[in-house]
């Protein structure tokens, strides 16, 4: 079978497992607090320019929202305003609301939150019958693989700074947006943008693990508490450090994500070259492409993928995802049954 | 100040308040184990003939919103469907997701829920990365003023059933839903449709109180210690039970909302007749009128009432209540207003 | 039947009723937000001698509760430390844990919490794999009939300085606890020693009712948001005003409290002089009596009270609460049964 | 340094290592839906000798604990028996209160339930006043590194099935409790006492992971929900599989729990020969040590430890676990220095 379901079924890149096994006989501190996440923790701060963020591990992605959304929404009636495709919303089974706090979902055409769907939300929220919205959460790249400009970011910030509202970036596949032909953002952005991101290592290169940074002070205090209240403080948590040392180290963790979206964009082009239409423009690791539901049963055959919920009369749109593990045979294969 | 903010600030009518006053000096049980409340309830199980419901007092909405759906929602991953305009969406401050359940909000064009908003979120909500909805939410006479049909009622049960959804009903202003012109529903009807549903007594005669009707044997067990953990459990239970046999006695309840329904549709007719628009049909104690902006200042400074988010470049819409206090009189003063 | 069962079974105390009755037919905003609300928050605040505390009106006790505590515990692995007998610990149906809080209970001797109880729980959780304790519940007067002295609430809140805990007080019976003869405390104390605390109205003369005074002013914030989630925010919130502005009038609060007292001490002096054995001293407005079972049961034929879990192999304690409703020949009639 | 401070300080056994690398390239389905998942629970559940159990993989202890007991704890407002030692009662930050759970804690002598304690919690808890207990939760072996025995887990089966409680046992440490010299029961004993129970990986060879076993039907229904809604769904699931397949092939489990055990024997013998005193017995893996303070201090300049609560005027008592990487070159240096 040809694999384009996701960016998550192999295991670790190479230097990434080769550090584990490296580590494996090593007598460390547990929870967190040993050399390899001190020093994982110290080049992610240096590589995005924010010597005074806090830098926490977690294993995975809805674990790393979960926590971190309950922590930084501060008091239980403070609500997050998310596109209704956000992970968060759909695919989490309401692990947000399980810790208490709504969602306010907001209907976009693509995935991406835009300063005038947040001025709709809050002139809506007036007074304490109402929940109040204090943050927003925007992925990058998005569900639907996209990815914000800097332009865009910006103009985020500035009507989050008229309501008092954080900004918490899901980037489980940052490395995917940050090298990708659309991106204009630098790494050194996100701090400057955003009260708290993740850094992505489960789609990226990492057996499994994401990297929380805290950039706004408010949102740092007793922050491993919470960690711990959710089941998310790893006891030997120098895996997540030994992990993330060996992607900072080199550049490796964005090389990643110019492959997956290198193995994409090569992809795309040949699809398109076909004349198939696109549901959203193939920006990153992700292709969304309409195919007739027959051709779609077919490639079912030869082809791991997932559907996606755009339908047509005579259409069906199929999700395809590179990611650093995928070989150019893979994309001349796939390229070659259709 | 010509009143028609809403249906909720006066007491209680004359004869829940006598019933109040001549009980005030016994010495009953508490918590709603008193003889008043179980009088209260078969009075409540006969008018519904349901003779196998469960009844219990409740002092507000939201709180008996939040009890309920967090009762009935037997798992924790189980949520909530619900019109987006509904009570427990947005102004409720997050008491459903307080409890850690999700509501699946639905937009739709005028506040009533219809199968095909639900058949959406069942085929959306597939496997376990999704919530579970189990539950649709519904208001009768809705937060925009109109009633279900038993058509609507029961094509709502169709396909409730095909998917295994129970039906809860918020009745905060059932005595306004059952008398006026479009119904055609019989008080019997709701336990032949619903699970469970509430009768309110706050927006129709009572000081304070709603009275939840359990039909479905599967809500029924351990209702009281979720009642309990709400803080909903009232030392004096017995006071919501005065009030409720009160109520029920020969018809008071009914009567009182069809005088503010009748208040209602002198007020609207008088309105139509000088040629305002409306932005919902005044089908039961609510107008929702489109006003020039001008205007609606001047009405403020003569009669109480709330906006409602439906605005254009010139109009602003206001929301017109009655109640079982309003007078001729007051419907007559503001027809002269305007 | 004789009854010393609770202090919550009769209605409202005559002035409470007569003005519940004189305000019936007003029109006023909602939620709290009326003329009586404002009107008995000042009152209470000068009262207690501090014009900046926050006031607000709540329904029951339970309910005060679970929402201030739920609201004061600023972070959600913020726990509080309650003596095991509390209300909060036992009777409450895990009204507390429902919010996400853990309580640490403490075994007392009498259900008093001391110093060295705070001391032991603040030793033992030392790091994040632990809840942080950041707030201390007691009653007075306690759930056992006691109350604190001066002494003893300074001691508290010298302690919980030294650990950062605020102070929570549940009042529920504060007008038997300021009445008694061993209180030395004033009402005016209450805000120089707690950091919150509320003015019990439901056994202490009001339909229901509670008042929540915030002192410190980190735990205002937006405090009505916290009571609109929990179902606490009563649509006819002037209910509440009316009646607390009543029992703040000439001194009619402490009145009933006292009277409640002087019931008891009557009782318990004849209890006493007829041989039997307490469990508790008699200090506020309950009797905690040790008889022998055969005479639990006859008495149960011609009193109403509760049994207390204090039992031996002849002899089981039953509680006898008196209120502002109790009358002298009730207490004669008791008397002359045993 | 000599390493006794814990059992989860170094990666994985050479066996779980090695099955990681060999599988690392492979492409799977994700969240536990893969082959190595199905191999693995298929050979627990015949190592177990219960074909029907339901068996889901989880990263963490603490994880495990709060998914299965918020899983299993059917209502909101039941609540969990533990032994105030156990590991969700202080270990976890409130894990379990964090889903709306009450614990009832029970002090005992050892850290060990037995039926007595579990008789005096149920008598006390009447109606709906209270939280209802239906689960008790037991750790074999225990915190303090005791075991059950046969008898004592069949007792605890009786009084739990007169008053309907559900059995839950944390099996973190399940590998020394099955291989010590008091043990007399076999694996295949669980499923027949247990409702669910766990079987620990982190603590017994895996570089992380927890397989958690259902055995009673009513507990199965939703679980997968239930565990993604807490983050516990990992997206690279079979590296559970994986490892727990490599665990349970050849015996390797229990070998590995029993070199954890002989190395304390060893260690322990070796202590108790020079006369100090133990403040439990050495049952596991672990010794609880008195030491004179000041040799305490001089130990921990040469051996990493943990103290542990007991504290005299003159003695401190410390912990000393073994693991299965434990040399018998480490229990040698260690009884050389005391």
């Amino acid at each position: 079978m040809i694999f384009f379901k996701n960016d998550y079924s192999k295991g670790a890149c190479p230097q990434v497992l080769d550090a584990l096994v490296r580590t494996n006989d090593e007598l460390t501190d547990g929870y967190g607090e040993d050399e390899y996440c001190k020093s994982a923790a110290a080049a992610i701060k240096k590589l995005v320019d924010c010597e005074n963020a806090d830098v926490h591990f977690l294993t995975g992605g809805t674990q790393t929202n979960q926590t971190a959304i309950s922590a930084f929404l501060l008091r239980p009636h403070w609500s997050v305003i998310s596109a209704d495709s956000g992970h968060i919303c759909v695919h989490e089974t309401g692990a947000i609301e399980a810790t208490g706090h709504k969602i306010n979902h907001v209907a976009t055409k693509d995935g991406k939150l835009r300063p005038e769907d947040i001025e709709k939300v809050m002139i809506f929220h007036e007074d304490e019958h109402y929940v109040l919205p204090k943050m927003i959460y925007i992925s990058d790249s998005t569900e639907t693989g996209l990815v914000y400009t800097k332009d865009e970011l910006a103009a985020l910030r500035k009507v989050c700074d008229k309501y008092g509202l954080f900004i918490y970036l899901d980037g489980a596949r940052m490395a995917m947006a940050l090298t990708c032909d659309k991106n204009d953002l630098a790494i050194t952005d996100y701090p400057k943008y955003c009260d708290a991101f993740y850094i992505g290592g489960t789609k990226c290169g990492a057996l499994f693990g994401e990297a929380l940074v805290i950039v706004n002070d408010k949102l740092k205090p007793e922050f491993r508490f919470i960690l711990k209240r959710h089941g998310g403080m790893m006891a030997k948590g120098r895996l997540l450090g030994v992990q993330f040392e060996a992607l900072m180290k080199g550049g490796l963790y964005l090389d990643l994500g110019r492959h997956a979206n290198r193995m994409n964009s090569m992809l795309a082009e040949g699809i398109k070259a076909k004349g198939y239409e696109f549901a959203m423009p193939p920006e990153t690791n992700m292709s969304f492409v309409m195919f007739e539901k027959e051709q779609v049963r077919e490639l079912a055959k030869k082809v791991m993928f997932e559907t996606y919920p755009i339908v047509t009369k005579t259409h069906q749109c199929i999700r395809l995802v590179s990611s650093w593990a995928t070989s150019e045979a893979e994309v001349k294969a796939f390229l070659e049954l259709i």
